[in-house]
């Protein structure tokens, strides 16, 4: 007898689960329940639909040659029934059905399964702020609010927004307001940095200095209060400053939605997702897990954590469908790859932050470099920050986090750092790996190979930098570190503007007049290097410490990584 | 007492061991000789120069910074002699010196070395064409050709070009004469297809017709003559045709410059490069070699090749500084990564073809896929044809291909696919590759994982292929293969032009109808199963084969293929 499959979810894992099944088991029969009306949608897609960059909602549940997948299309096109509207109320393990109401008429019914994918998905987080449910509140989960939303912009009714949460999905709303709509815009964000949990700080300030060169408001450290309803919309209050909006978007993360696997006594583990193995079966044989709701491990740490991607979510069903089909296919873990689109820039990382490295146990540092992404002499090139972190003992790579213009020169790095990290890839693999050359592209030592090459110079002992949070500090108060004198080896055109202002902390020697010079660099002075990109810093501390003269730090990235803070000793042109 | 180490070659390699040397040995005494006045170039920048991309020559010689890299800079920025215009006349092994010769003064002179270390280059094929010496043939082989022929351009003495040889070199020049000089440029290739090297015949028929596209005549299967001088110019005559021409520029591979090495008795590949172990030693142990003048291995045939990139020469220049330092580094290998421009279009290239996969016995087989590079709903996206070629009995990738739109789409998948290449991936490594993905960006299911699972479902026996040649040559007489059928499940309006033209051989039933319509498909005809990208022409066949219906071919990559061939049967709009 055909085998009866019951999916429970109808966005990311669920229809991907149930059309790669039909592919392998024409016999099967699969069933697709989903409280939504709308369904099958690219919820990654709703920033760009908010801004305009997509005009239909309808694009977002449509496939690429444009037929809407709704639910008579999986009917028709794919062999997969669909039931709308409808919410399974109950998982009975022991007679393998489940119950359901339909939210419509209200109807209750049961269905028996033989194997049951549960696909939930996640929740936004709510958080404890007094008028968090507040009508002008939006939390960014499905189409019906991104419809909603969307719908107030294109009426005229939001010149001013608030975004509660700086990770990726408050910060790409905000600049689905901010730029074609141009409604002044705030992100509030809890913790001291935004992207919390995808960059280290020094990326952070990269982005946040982007987004304010956009217009839009950056708070960090900052906790909502309250929120309340005004005359002419809303007030929101923080420990720091009351703002008044037409709208809120509440955007302080997910969580895996887990009542029903909790309620059938399936593992969950507490406030994360839904324990499955690496064939994404649950604590119950019969039962699959994937996508936002389960857990699953980190290949780098080891550590288990809740990954809520649409690109996982669409592997994950793939694997689901190949196990209930016999295919013994694996989902093992991610990396965790990540790129976002801000205004002109892009921002990426993968594996582990410096900060998640420390804390996950490692002997983790970390270097910075500012190379371009294409030949120097190519017109279009332009500088991208890349950070490696590394293990210094294994010399293993753990993460790569990558800053730049609005194109695919940072996915580029991020995505060859993914493949690798995954293979448990050393510093040596990333000095090596053969990253295609031609002048528009890369550069003939591109600039992921370049950073490995630092980090094997820091490792073994031949570059020694200097703190970026210290250097920031002594520049905006140089009593922060009293031995410290800048040697600046750029152009003196370049250093002027930093020799007037830091006048005798502030040594200018060419790079190529070191080697004549250096008897003008004190040896009783700890001589901060600083040059443009980095490289030619390394170079005169690999001179000076060769002739004994080893009181010196680099500046890893050099001033190319400042310009790119515009921390407010930056001089404005 | 310090090491006296002499490079010859300063172009890339030269240049790179010398620098990385003096930063790891400030002792060593550093001598680097070349023939040439202008060293230390980015060769591949060349037709980015003559294009006007790039103003000015000495930007290819520059720094990063601006800097002129010059004999002087070397002397006085980097601490590394060298000596112009000079030519290494031998290497005399016996007592570790080298004859030379001052190519200006005439004079000559010897040099000891501890350590040697060979960077010749490779010199420009010369085929044994009549006229292949004339004066307005160029070879684009050093920076002062480059210059002769950017100054014919800016003094309007070229008109018309005539480019032999459709390599990498040959289209880039081709290109830089087209686009912005608007020069009419042919394009002459010995073998049938351009890029014979790099890329499998349909990739080179879709670069083949985006140059068309931009004006380019590209001639395949044609053997050059005789070269002549006219009253107007020059006439280029081929075994097919006569073209009068201002410029011929010569581009038919190069070879490594190994007399010197071959003279002082170091083992040398006939026909190929110097010999080195994964050290960069050669048969010499006091003797390194690195670049274009050295044979190196192919990480997946195994085979020995030589392979002329900056961006090796670069990565063996450090391995031979290390080396030479102490530092126990090792080059083992390429992929052989490709990448490069034209007008609008990117074409890439890592691992093997299929050709060359089949040639070093591989099981070889191939997919060909047509997905988009972003989100279908983001309004940038476009299609990226992407190859797979694997080893059909162990699941490994031998090789990934790409085409698509200016920018770094192609790139993208190409280094992720030469890192996991280079760690002997199968198939299921690249269905799981972690690619970032944010809709600006990816898709949910990055191009390369959906190219892998095509792949996984070829080799597993869920997808049946029609050979694309054998369908192009049908589509040009139908009667190639008596009982085909087109099934084309597009949209009836996208249909209806072939189904106009092939009438009782093109069946339309639309996709979403297929399994409403299943009768009216005849099971007495092999049926070619047709839509855009393929994988509805999969699902289709997976379908037909589940009710019994075996006999079809799915069309991989489908119209998105096709479309970019853009064959004499493709209906014009």
């Amino acid at each position: 007898m055909a085998e009866n499959i019951v999916i429970i979810g109808a966005v990311a894992a669920g229809p991907k689960t149930a059309c790669r099944l039909r592919r392998l088991n024409p016999e099967a029969k699969i069933t697709i329940i989903d409280m939504d009306n709308l369904i099958s949608y690219g919820g990654c897609g709703i920033p760009y639909y908010v801004s305009g960059d997509v005009s239909d909602e309808k694009e977002l549940r449509s496939t690429s040659f444009h037929v809407l997948r709704d639910a008579q299309f999986f009917n028709n096109a794919k062999g997969v029934k669909v039931m709308i509207r409808t919410e399974v109320t109950k998982i009975d393990r022991q007679n393998r059905k489940i119950d359901f109401t339909s939210l419509d008429s209200g109807e209750a019914g049961s269905m028996p399964y033989d194997k049951l994918v549960i696909c939930t998905g996640a929740a936004p987080n709510q958080p404890p702020i007094a008028g968090a449910d507040l009508p002008g509140v939006h939390y960014v989960s499905n189409m019906h609010q991104a419809i909603a939303i969307k719908d107030k912009l294109a009426k005229g009714q939001v010149g001013r927004a608030v975004v509660i949460g700086g990770g990726a999905i408050g910060l790409e709303m905000a600049e689905s307001f901010a730029d074609l709509w141009e409604v002044e815009t705030t992100i509030i964000e809890f913790m001291p940095q935004i992207l919390p949990k995808a960059v280290d700080r020094i990326f952070a300030m990269m982005l946040t200095n982007h987004l304010r060169q956009n217009g839009i408001q950056v708070h960090v450290s900052e906790n909502v209060q309250k929120i309340e309803e005004v005359e002419d919309g809303y007030k929101v209050t923080s420990n720091k400053r009351s703002l008044e909006t037409d709208i809120v978007i509440m955007a302080v993360g997910v969580h895996p939605r887990t009542d029903l696997a909790l309620e059938a006594g399936l593992q969950v583990t507490p406030r994360g997702g839904i324990v499955v193995n690496n064939r994404l079966q649950t604590s119950d044989p019969n039962i699959y897990a994937a996508g936002d709701c389960i857990e699953t491990t980190n290949l780098v740490s080891g550590q288990k954590v809740v990954a809520p991607f649409g690109s996982l979510a669409n592997r994950q069903g793939r694997v689901v469908a190949d196990n209930l089909a016999g295919i013994p296919n694996k989902f093992t873990g991610v990396v965790g790859s990540f790129i976002m689109k801000a205004f002109e820039s892009s921002i990426g990382s993968t594996g582990l932050s410096l900060e998640s490295a420390l804390a996950a146990g490692f002997d983790a540092d970390r270097v910075i470099t500012a190379q371009t992404d294409r030949a120097h002499f190519f017109p279009t090139h332009a500088v991208i920050p890349l950070q490696m972190v590394f293990d210094k003992r294994t010399r293993q790579v753990l993460g790569v986090q990558g800053f730049g213009p609005m194109n695919d020169a940072v996915l580029t790095r991020i995505d060859t750092a993914a493949a690798l990290i995954a293979k448990g890839a050393i510093v040596e693999d990333f000095s090596n790996v053969e990253m295609a050359y031609a002048p528009p592209f890369a550069t003939a030592l591109d600039a992921l190979n370049a950073t490995a090459n630092v980090a094997d110079n820091l490792i073994d002992g031949r570059l020694r930098t200097v703190d970026l949070d210290l250097f920031l500090a002594w520049m905006e108060d140089s009593s922060s570190q009293p031995d410290w004198l800048a040697l600046d080896i750029r152009h003196p055109k370049d250093a002027k503007l930093f020799k007037d202002e830091f006048k005798e902390l502030w040594l200018t020697i060419p790079y190529v007049e070191v080697r004549q010079r250096t008897a003008e660099i004190p040896t009783d002075k700890t001589m901060i290097i600083i040059c443009d990109a980095g490289t030619r810093s390394s170079e005169v501390q690999r001179y000076l410490d060769s002739i004994g003269q080893t009181n010196n730090l680099v500046l890893g990235g050099g001033f190319n990584i400042m310009r790119q803070l515009s921390p407010a000793w930056w001089p404005k042109q």
